[in-house]
C-alpha cells in the first residue's frame, strides 16, 4: 500500500498508473505536480488524480512514494529542487525511458551519493497519444516495466517500486543500466528516429503531400511511432545519446552496405540480408 | 466479364483477385501457371483457380486477360515466352511494385514495340504473408490499383483492366510511370528496406536475440514489414534501384544531419524535425 503518491507529470504514463492504482485501491492519496495548472485541473477532473500543486516542494510534503513521469530533461531540476524535502523513508523513481542520465542527475541532486530509496525505472508501454486525456487504467497489464537498481539501491526501494508496478498490471524486471539503455537506444528510441527521418524526407518530396496519396499499410504501421510527442522523443535523444548514436552509426553503416548491394545489382547480398532479417523478426517478434 | 483470365504466379495477390472475381461470377474460366506444381495444385484445392498448367504457351492459349503476379525478376522470362502465344485481343497487365522496368521489358519481349493491348498495374495492397493460402476475397475492397497508362496503350485496355480490378473492390487510379516509381520507392519500397535493415543491425546485437525481449509495440508496428517476403523485395529493389536508391541518399542525408543534431545537443533542431515529421504524418495519414 501507498499512503501518498506524488506523480510529476501527469501525462499518459503517469495519469495511467494513478488509475490503475486507484482501481486497485492501492493508495491513499495520489498528488499530481507539472508547470501546466490547467493541465492538473483536467486531471482531477478526470478523476486521474485527488489533488494536485505546482509547487514540487509542497507536493512531495509527505509522500511515501513519487514518481518522476515528466519529459527526461525535465527531471534535474525536479530532482535538485525537492532532494532536501523528501521524507527519509519516501521511495523515489522514474519513467523515462533512459536510465543512465536519471541516475546521473540523482546523484548530483543528492550532493554526488545515490540515495538507496531511488532506483530508476521504465515502463515500456507507450502510444502514440501521450496526454492525460489518453490515460488508462490498463496500460501496463501484459507490459513490462525495467527497474536498474544499483549497488546503492536498497532492496526495500526494488521491492516497494516492484509491488507498485505489479499492482497495475505490469511485470517487473531488472537489468544493468547500460544494457537497458543500450537494448532500448536499439529496439525503441533508433526506430523512433528513423520513423521521424524518413516522415521528414517524405515531406520535401518533389510531388509535396501527394506522395502520401499511395501509402498503404505498410507505411502506415512503419512510421506510427512518428506520431509521438516530439518533446519526450527529444529529451530521450538527448538523454540516451551515446547509446543511440552507437545504435544509429551500426544502423547507418548496414544500410550503406545494402544500398552498395542494390547499387551494384548484387541479388544474393539483398537476399541474403532481407531473408536475416524476417526470420529473426519471425523468430522474435509475436504478431 | 472476362471469359478466360490466365494468372501466372497464385500467390497473396493473384489468388486474392482470382478469389474476388469469382466472387464477383466475372469470369467463366481462371487458369494459374506456375513453377511450382505443388503450389498450384493447392489452389485449385482452396477454389483460387479452376485448372493450371506449367506451360506458359498453353497457359495463354484462348486467355483474354493476362494477369502477371509473380516476383518481378520474374516476369521478363515470362513475357519473352509468351508474347508470340497471345491472342489478338488478350490483355496483359501485371501487378508489380515498380512500372519502368515491367514497361521496358514488355517492349523487348514485343521487339521494342509497346503493345496497345498491355498496361502496367500495381495493386497498392499487400500483407506479410505472401502465400495462396493467405489468398482473401476481399483484399482489394478500399485499397487502391496504379495503372501507368503510356501512349501506346489503347483506351480499352485501360478499361478492361480497370473494370476488373473494381469488380474485385479496388479504387482505380492511373498515374506517370515515372511518378507511380518515384512515388513508391519513397512511401513502400523505402520503409521496407529501412525496417529490414533495422532488423538485421540489431540481429547483430552484443545482447544476442535478447536485444528484442524489451522490444514494445512501436518496434512491432515499425518492423512488421521486415516479415514480408524476402525474394518479392529483392525483386523491387532490383527493379526499382534507380527511384530507391534516390529516396535512400536523400533519407542517409537527413538522417545524418539528424544525428549530428544529437551528437551535438541541438535540442531545437531535433525538435524541429520531430515536430515536423510528426505534424505531416497526423496530417497525411488516417490512423
Amino acid at each position: 500500500m501507498i499512503n501518498k503518491l506524488t506523480i510529476f507529470g501527469v501525462g499518459l504514463i503517469g495519469g495511467s498508473l494513478a488509475l490503475a492504482l486507484k482501481k486497485a485501491g492501492y493508495c491513499n492519496e495520489i498528488v499530481g505536480c507539472s508547470r501546466s495548472e490547467e493541465h492538473l485541473q483536467r486531471a482531477v477532473e478526470l478523476g486521474v488524480i485527488d489533488s494536485y500543486t505546482l509547487d514540487p516542494k509542497q507536493a512531495v510534503q509527505g509522500a511515501d512514494m513519487i514518481l518522476l513521469a515528466v519529459p527526461m530533461r525535465a527531471i534535474p531540476a525536479i530532482l535538485n529542487t525537492i532532494a532536501s524535502h523528501i521524507g527519509k523513508d519516501a521511495i523515489i523513481t522514474d519513467a523515462g525511458s533512459a536510465k543512465g542520465s536519471v541516475i546521473t542527475a540523482t546523484k548530483t541532486a543528492f550532493n554526488g551519493v545515490l540515495p538507496p530509496n531511488f532506483v530508476a525505472g521504465h515502463p515500456i508501454a507507450g502510444r502514440e497519444k501521450s496526454s492525460v486525456e489518453a490515460a488508462i487504467d490498463d496500460l501496463y497489464i501484459d507490459h513490462k516495466v525495467i527497474l536498474t537498481p544499483t549497488d546503492e539501491t536498497s532492496n526495500d526501494t526494488v521491492s516497494k517500486v516492484r509491488d507498485m508496478w505489479q499492482v497495475a498490471g505490469a511485470t517487473v524486471e531488472t537489468l544493468p543500466v547500460k544494457q537497458h539503455d543500450d537494448v532500448l537506444a536499439a529496439t525503441s528510441h533508433l526506430p523512433h528516429i528513423l520513423a521521424y527521418s524518413l516522415v521528414n524526407t517524405l515531406s520535401k518530396s518533389e510531388y509535396g503531400d501527394a506522395v502520401f496519396d499511395y501509402a498503404a499499410g505498410g507505411f502506415k504501421s512503419f512510421s506510427r511511432i512518428a506520431s509521438s510527442d516530439p518533446i519526450m522523443w527529444r529529451d530521450i535523444c538527448l538523454e540516451n545519446k551515446s547509446a543511440i548514436l552507437t545504435a544509429l552509426d551500426k544502423f547507418q553503416l548496414d544500410l550503406t552496405e545494402l544500398s552498395d548491394a542494390i547499387r551494384e545489382d548484387d541479388s544474393e547480398a539483398i537476399e541474403k540480408t532481407f531473408n536475416h532479417a524476417k526470420s529473426t523478426r519471425d523468430a522474435n517478434i509475436k504478431d
